[in-house]
């Protein structure tokens, strides 16, 4: 029995929204035979009506606004791709499920903000709210952890989910250039905005961290309460020093459950260079999970671009076309939202791990057996001790010397504590680098 | 509105069958919550029913066959979990599916061979057919290609999907140690069977191949059309020489569009040592896809074990639970059984990449000049050629030396008919070893 086709209105013409638009047209009939059922563009917003976007718009209706094209009886779907946590993309997301719309949405701050409340207002109404692309792009990450791993509890989820840092560091790492000079690159390939802030100083990743927590936890989404820091103050010679003692720096997403509650983090990590994390390279973007039944899953894949972007939405809208009217929806944050647990966030100072410490010291005798009984004071056991001279320093040059302390399992209070009082003392040169470890 | 319980029969109580039992025990309450309908174990068969299998069958109905589970009026699933291409588990699963019920199955065997004629059954009844389990274990490979990528046409999809090989081949690599001795330890442990033949001479890797193939191209399965090489003949020399030229050795099934259709193949694959699936260690599995808009996604996981079989056949069982009937089911091979293309398989002597060529020749005047021209012949251009002394002996030593050879790309044809001409000169002290790049 032939359906009557899937009707779609697309909000947002840019890169993304245009090779939708692309992709649905050509692969029109192969998607019809995939699906059970035609989907077509009928409906579309943008903000400019002339701009040349490499599409076929002759035959769809333009409206004026997005909440205007989410209300409008000539659409099955509403794909939201305007981006941002408030409006216009909020009202016209709320707009197209009170009126009976299914959504698509790429918006990952629209989500980490307002994500519980759209998922139970699409539950409520029995639609289908689907946002793979919000995530790592095209890497169908959302799928796995909300439906292959249904039957998992998850430990730990971490990921590699910003292109433009993993472009920065894997570009410092491989031509020992300066954080600078790896910005500009990015800037000037496009893989980085005019003003980087958001994506370098981690808010990219700690609004797709905070989805895929409430995804791994089966807790409320909670993106606020992350502990944020971003790649800006990694130098050349923290690359360096981490290639030495086998390690890369990675900008990770982390969240993981402890005794005291769920941890959020993104900041740089030292992570073991043959660690699968460690071989993501450049742009694209990677997700490891453990769970309790599967052990530990790593997806990789490009995070961005308007293809990889499109290819997640149109798998999210060809999954609506094989749904049919009727059908339970599966909830949209993998539990029903009424059933989400409160976030419990587990104190920064309380996380455990190792640390990388690297600090420029005045050459005086008794440096060192300082900094080394301040470690001692709070508990803390070096696995590792390097003592060398400053980057391109003569071998017996006087002037700042560097030691690079890379610490057994400790908490953040206790090297907090050490590094305040070693400050205290007097004997450094330049502030003191902190890096946390991975494993 | 609360629905009955999904009523589960388990056929085939091994290692997976009982780790599920005790997974839907345990997690029932989540799971409950998860999908919005509670799950049960009602019906088993299994050889022995006396076995201890540390889980709880006090309340399920044991079947003397697999076949009377699959019709019992008791159950609304049946879960083969009794591996094999015929019988019982191809009456079984084709039982099940004439008495209404959903089938979920781990048997790349089965599907292999039966696979497009279950998919149909399926589909003219409106039930579910799945089997993530038959494919790398616990990662989510079949949810990926048959639902995340729809929109996506694959160009090529490859894979470790052979934990037992990986496992021989990382050992012989980080050890030094011959084919042999890490097949023993493999089967010390548990890795390899008594008889490997399945294992390391590829056609496991086949089968699971065979699956993947029909999904990224959309055409029927064609267990019978792969070539198949498997690991038995590579030598610790090979890994060796691997490891000096920037390569790895790994067991790969490869699938992809050619020109003149379909190349299934699986062989031992040099493959770049910074290459993602390089990188895959011990008994992880991990598939690559290549497809036209998402580009490259690489998954990585558990491809056996108990544990990790079973949160691939409980995904797919949740998948099943929050489904309701009369709604739509999705092709089981991602298009509909009727419509999936004949299989036209390209000849492997067509097949177009690099090589690389190990040689063990007699110590004469003329042999390297010799050996050039027959490749020049043929037309196959050299990338890079090392001579040496073979293993262990000394620099002056007489006796045969070793030449490895690395081509441009050329085609399988012009490789064997120049080996075969070397061979006819005389020149070989023992057989040449070839073995195919992959980038």
């Amino acid at each position: 029995m032939a359906q009557s086709a899937l009707r779609i209105g697309v909000a947002g013409l840019g890169t993304v929204g245009s090779a939708l638009v692309r992709i649905l047209d050509k692969k029109a009939a192969a998607l019809a035979e995939r699906c059970g059922r035609a989907m077509t563009v009928t409906g579309v917003s943008a903000r400019d009506r002339s701009r040349d976007r490499d599409c076929d718009l002759s035959k769809v209706t333009w409206f004026d606004t997005p909440a205007a094209l989410a209300a409008s009886d000539d659409i099955d779907v509403f794909v939201e791709l305007i981006g941002g946590e408030g409006d216009p993309a909020y009202s016209a997301v709320k707009q197209a499920l009170e009126a009976g719309k299914h959504v698509v949405t790429a918006n990952k701050a629209l989500l980490a903000r307002h994500g519980v409340e759209l998922a139970q207002m699409a539950e409520e109404r029995g639609l289908i709210l689907n946002f793979e692309a919000a995530v790592a792009g095209g890497i169908p990450i959302i799928k796995t952890m909300r439906e292959a791993l249904t039957s998992n509890d998850v430990f730990r989820v971490y990921g590699i989910l910003n292109g433009t840092c993993n472009y920065i560091l894997t570009r410092m790492e491989d031509e020992g250039l300066s954080y600078d000079a790896c910005l500009a690159q990015a800037q000037a390939l496009g893989y980085a905005e005019a003003d980087p802030t958001f994506d370098v100083e981690g808010y990219d990743t700690a609004h797709k961290l905070s989805i895929l927590t409430s995804l791994a936890f089966g807790s409320v989404i909670s993106a606020d309460d992350i502990y944020v820091e971003g790649i800006s103050n990694i130098t050349a010679e923290d690359i360096e020093a981490a290639r030495d003692m086998g390690y890369r720096i990675k900008l990770l997403g982390v969240a993981q459950k402890t005794a005291s509650g769920i941890e959020q983090r993104v900041h740089p990590t030292m992570v073991p260079v043959r660690a699968p994390i460690a071989q993501i390279a450049g742009v694209t973007n990677a997700v490891a999970i453990e769970a309790d039944i599967v052990g530990r899953l790593v997806l990789s894949g490009p995070g961005a671009g308007g293809d990889a972007t499109a290819s997640a939405v149109s798998g999210d809208l060809c999954d609506i076309a094989k749904s049919r009217p009727g059908h339970q929806i599966a909830p949209a944050l993998g539990k029903p939202a009424a059933l989400l647990a409160p976030y419990k966030r587990a104190a920064m100072r309380a996380h455990a791990g190792g640390y990388f410490i690297r600090l420029t010291v005045h050459d005086q005798t008794g440096v060192f057996a300082s900094i080394a009984s301040r470690m001692a004071e709070q508990g803390i056991s070096l696995a590792s001790i390097v003592q060398r001279r400053k980057n391109g320093a003569a071998e017996n040059a006087d002037g700042p010397q560097t030691i690079i302390l890379i610490t057994h399992e400790t908490t953040e209070q206790a090297i907090r504590d050490a590094l305040e009082k070693i400050e205290q003392d007097g004997h450094l040169a330049a502030p003191s680098q902190m890096i946390r470890l991975e494993h």
